[in-house]
């Protein structure tokens, strides 16, 4: 029970056999708690796809450990510049497992160019490997350290006991540790700030009656499940005091996509009065892009939504939606708060 | 195919065995067509406690239909007097299987005042049953017609093709025939002004997914199933052109319950300037409550909305909210299209 019972969502780990990320497999939560070792590439993207492992800042750090994994159990190169040629080979491919989120190509990114940057600098194989290792157990160290941050910055905007809503999981589970929206959950609740919180289950997927209520049943934290339809009614009754949020991708206006279900959530709370955060890590920010109408918004197999569905019907499943800034009261990174229109000209002059 | 081919939900029959009422099982839909032969008024209360038999309209014909089944198939009373007594005793249990829709009370209304106006009127025993029987088949045939009057009445609402968005089910489902909000789309099809209908899945119970889904399958409009949280970023895409909902309970301010998740509808339907329009028999009327504040919403068990759900995780799962008729374009009886606060004024005038 409490926070610091809750398992690391994906931990790069050696021994003497080779490399392999434990993950959390998300698919068996809530009723059972499985690690899964990967020890490829190819699984990573399998696992990633398939949402065993989700949540924007774990497959940020995923994708850098698919590299790590390539370099440490596949590679048959000889020589460091053979390596960096073959990881430049399987970057984008491991970047393109999903499309939104922008932390799964950041973090690639980040482990590329520190292998490029130690092959370049005339190191050895096996130190471009090790390298590669230590990067990715810099991105989880990073990401747990920028969670906890984000939830002592997030803390602050609650005066008082606060019932709050949140949708899909930005919990401990969609990070390396901690979480982000709910990273400010945990932080307000061990300040006494915390009443309730509202999971809305997060059709189709149902992470929120999946993830968060599990999480916050192990973190000890009060909440309630609702089904997505169900958190207007709350609003309507002045049920809800904040909605707090993540993000896969907040673009340079300020405008953020997040889970499905998300944008709809903002309208209804700028309707209600009710404060709208959101929440997420720097690497969930691309400020290459200038609003949220260039963020590239996946789309997922009908099955997801119903098994059977009559003859002649079509479904729609786009697992994302875009919230435009003017929606958004404030945003939370591990580096403060923001408006969100000032949060690209603050990043960009420091 | 068409909406020709669609079943009658409900159906009193007599044959030579007795009296019995032809439901079909809508707990079995999509997948099967099924229908189950009622013959005594407990089983009526459990189909419609248990939602075999569902829709504000169709559970108000039910409510009579137990009543007769009661007369026909279950009562040894020996005079119009003593069986008048004990309608009288099993009506209230009837019109409480469930709370919020109104129609179910009425229908059940409708049938002990023409027993009572059969008995007090010196009519036999046998004519008294007689009377029950002929007034649930009069409930039929005039909610059918009523349906067929709202969509007339609603389909001029419709000056180009459109796409429209649906909640629950206000299909013939829903009622005995033909159906209220769904009775609108299917006159506008026939008039060529239906591009898309967008069905919202409707958790936790799917009357959306799973019933509407196959309703308009059969009757062959073209339709797209989506999760609730979906609704919004259609909207924001500038998808919707209008919400066409149904009604359980409507107030004399206009307010109206409808299935959990129509407020939620009407917010986001005003923020994107689309119309919103309640279609509903006059049946689900209710002038007696001048707003609705005063409707009773049936919470139901947390069981419809999660399998499994963590210790210490409540569940809240209203199976209604009320919309306000400041957020409702247009109610649409068979008696015409009124505004929301014309409605109870028009009615009670005439």
């Amino acid at each position: 029970m409490g926070v610091d019972s809750l398992p690391r969502t994906i931990e790069l780990l050696r021994d003497g056999r080779g490399t392999i990320a434990r993950i959390v497999d998300q698919k068996a939560l809530p009723k059972d708690l499985v690690f899964l070792d990967i020890a490829t590439y190819e699984r990573m993207i399998g696992a990633i796809k398939d949402l065993t492992l989700r949540g924007a800042p774990a497959i940020g750090v995923a994708g850098a450990a698919a590299l790590s994994l390539y370099a440490d159990n596949q590679t048959a190169a000889d020589s460091p510049k053979a390596l960096l040629e073959e990881l430049e080979a399987i970057a984008p491919v491991v970047a393109s497992a999903r499309p939104t989120a922008v932390n799964l190509g950041w973090g690639v990114n980040e482990a590329l160019a520190a292998a490029r940057r130690a092959a370049e600098g005339g190191r050895a194989l096996a130190a471009v490997k090790e390298v590669l290792f230590e990067t990715v157990k810099r991105l989880e160290a990073e990401d747990e350290a920028a969670n906890r941050e984000i939830g002592r910055q997030g803390a602050t905007l609650f005066a008082r006991k606060c019932r709050i809503l949140t949708h899909c999981n930005a919990g401990s589970l969609a990070t390396v540790f901690y979480g982000t929206a709910l990273g400010i959950v945990y932080e307000a609740y061990s300040q006494g700030l915390v009443d309730q919180v509202y999971i809305d289950e997060t059709r189709p997927v149902g992470q929120g009656a999946r993830l968060t209520t599990w999480e916050l049943s192990r973190a000890g934290v009060p909440a309630t499940l609702i089904c997505d339809n169900m958190a207007a009614s709350l609003m309507g009754q002045g049920l809800v005091d904040a909605v707090c949020v993540g993000a896969d991708r907040i673009c340079r206006n300020g405008d953020a996509a997040n889970k499905i279900g998300t944008y709809g959530l903002a309208v209804l709370a700028r309707c209600h009065g009710i404060p709208f955060y959101v929440a997420a890590p720097s690497s969930s920010c691309d400020f290459t892009l200038e609003t949220g109408k260039d963020i590239v918004i996946e789309q997922r197999d009908a099955t997801e939504v119903a098994d059977f569905v009559p003859p002649g019907i079509a479904v729609y499943n786009p697992a994302f939606d875009v919230t435009p800034a003017s929606l958004i009261t404030k945003i939370i990174t591990e580096r403060g708060i923001f408006l969100p229109d000032e949060l690209g000209a603050a990043y960009l002059i420091n």
